[in-house]
């Protein structure tokens, strides 16, 4: 892995911030995209731009073949059995809506438990907040360790024959924490309960296989892994997605239509309501192919390793508060800290000021600030574009704000 | 409007179809784009891409100030009260849904009627038929003439005091009928009820005043109108929007997070639960740019003109059945048709061996297909950049059909 050449792929990197050469450590929130990626949106609107499926034209069918094969691609790149598997969405928020409206709101009832980690991001919270509200199943949250971790025996002790339905993350967004799935879909699949998985954070940073985690669903986004804004998928188990509710209805995932009554496709048409995503879906298997030429395993050693360098380098300043599990602890990508007694946006404004792009904020994820007893935080994250010259910057420049800051309280 | 000098803005047009220039009369299922709004999405991803709202860096703010900029382009094109009352959707059928899941299904019940008309595109059908099963309501469907269109009269007979909400859409899809929604809404509010426009094939093709038409909603796509795909608009009243609960829950569209109960923002931001789609709405903004920069007046005459033409030139061929409004009246940009005694997919198929590209099949429009007892049809859509040689390739094309069909029957 060749960085250097690598980043010559993203052409953001060419943008000077303030003076100063752009050092983007926001990827979790969204990532660059490569040039290959553009080019591949571009020639699909040159080249081939036409609704799929119901042309018999020959545009019609160029843009069926690359959207359909765009679905393959992403099928490969998470193991799926087969890409009638891999649903188009607009997100990770709407696939996780999406089975909360199409699966859970119609299986779940009073009694039922959902189990899920206080840890979670609001997308994986509250709509299942939404369904207990409808179903008037009950919400479990699972014991959070200090360092984010959740441990296995914690979490068979909260998943029962009560439990209908398990939602937690791969990766925190916030904490970084990597929680054990294929364990925790092991112990949910003994209590009969179905395990959703948020890979929003995960796919693009680390091989993901969901027949080796055996989950029921994933769901993940286009534009955090190198694709388009607005395109995301919903994985599920063929038979999940056989039983499971269309959420839109309209054009495209019906079968016969009459005036009082209609009936769909099968998978994942049927989830497919409308004139899909198409350039979103095209963009997005060229992402998928740009990852899998550099490897994810390449990917996630290098992420993996620019967060603990940067763990290792913020722990040593004074006055910085670090979160989520300690050094050596396998984590994504990211570090999510705080200058003691500054604001992290004001962290990450004077950051700004040197070219330096960290988020700063609740996360999308209130109810762990609360736990973690801060209103917000700094958070720094890496992707396959970012060096350890960007770590030296981002530790430059909280240098500067720490002098900045102090000056100013002092 | 110099139409060959527009053409270029179409990289598209350089394709060659089966060895003959492309002759792209499809634009109701998808509109071409031209350099102008790929240019903006390019621009957007090479020195703005970043996740807007949270941020707190340079390049989010760039990226929420494109984003926020493009919804006061859409407000402005449909002379919406407010940008507030624009909600970026990935596209109509989302938008409709949306309507039906956050409006509809909360507020009507049993005895309550919702009143459309049997010529609705599925998408603005399904989602009505979904609201009665759920909530008890009943559809109730307007009657249609011969040519597809509605009397103002029989709609007044149609609507009642029990009637709490109108479906239609302002151009059809298959017949390319012009409704009268500003008489329909006039009717539809001394009813108390509301009016839902379907908007997918007018917008695109003619000004339009929400404020003079009075329509309660307005939902319509951007790939239809010059704009990239996977991306669309629900417009709605403020009192209805602040009152319209949203669809989808996660990041972005949040006030408070706790564990067991959320709170949302306003309206339009309470709708955009998770990454918005940033670039799609900036490349729709563009498309708006370049729409009114030609002028809508402009745009509907040109598009009138090439269907008015089609459908003598059609209408003057013998064998060919032609559907909807007859001539001289009003109608959007597009002939439907068939060829007496061929399925229109193998009309399609002749058709695209000259390059001209058709569109066969029900149009996402079964019952309407029944009503014409007919299992599909054949539709010619004309947009900005079709000129009247495309429709002498039309017709040469469906000569050539003729006498193909003709030699292989008799």
């Amino acid at each position: 892995m060749n960085i250097q050449s690598l980043r010559d792929d993203f052409p953001i990197f060419d943008e000077q911030i303030n003076g100063h050469p752009l050092v983007y450590l926001d990827s979790a929130a969204t990532s660059q995209k490569p040039r290959q990626v553009l080019s591949a949106i571009e020639q699909y609107y040159q080249h081939e731009n036409s609704n799929v499926h119901r042309g018999v034209h020959t545009l019609g069918n160029r843009a069926t073949e690359s959207y359909e094969g765009a679905r393959e691609k992403v099928a490969a790149f998470i193991h799926a059995p087969s890409s009638s598997q891999v649903v188009f969405t607009r997100g990770t928020t709407e696939s996780l809506n999406m089975i909360a409206y199409g699966y859970a709101r119609l299986r779940l009832q009073a009694g039922d438990e959902i189990v899920l980690s206080p840890s979670e991001h609001h997308s994986n919270l509250i709509p299942w907040q939404q369904v207990a509200r409808v179903t008037g199943a009950t919400l479990k949250y699972l014991p959070l360790q200090a360092d984010g971790t959740i441990r296995v025996e914690d979490f068979a002790a909260t998943v029962t024959d009560k439990t209908k339905l398990v939602a937690v993350a791969q990766v925190s967004n916030v904490l970084g924490t990597i929680h054990p799935i294929q364990q925790f879909a092991e112990i949910a699949h003994a209590h009969g309960a179905i395990i959703v998985v948020d890979g929003a954070q995960s796919v693009p940073h680390m091989p993901v296989d969901v027949q080796a985690l055996d989950c029921d669903f994933l769901a993940f986004s286009g534009h955090k892994m190198c694709g388009p804004t607005g395109v995301g998928v919903l994985y599920g188990k063929a038979s999940l997605l056989a039983e499971m509710e269309p959420t839109y209805f309209g054009g495209e995932m019906i079968d016969i239509v009459e005036l009082h009554q209609s009936t769909w496709k099968e998978a994942p048409w049927k989830f497919e309501g409308g004139t899909p995503i198409i350039a979103g879906a095209i963009g997005l298997g060229a992402a998928v192919d740009y990852l899998t030429a550099i490897g994810m395993e390449e990917v996630q050693r290098h992420d993996m390793h620019l967060a603990q360098l940067a763990m290792a380098r913020l722990s040593d300043m004074e006055g910085i508060d670090v979160y989520g599990p300690g050094p050596g602890v396998e984590r994504g990508g990211l570090v999510t800290f705080n200058l003691r007694g500054v604001h992290p946006h004001d962290v990450a404004t004077v950051l700004d000021a040197a070219g330096v792009a960290v988020r700063a904020g609740h996360h999308c994820a209130q109810p762990l600030m609360r736990i973690l007893d801060v209103p917000a935080t700094a958070r720094a994250s890496f992707y396959l574009y970012n060096t350890e010259n960007d770590i030296d910057a981002l530790v430059g420049a909280l240098q500067q704000a720490k002098e900045f800051f102090g000056h100013a309280i002092g």
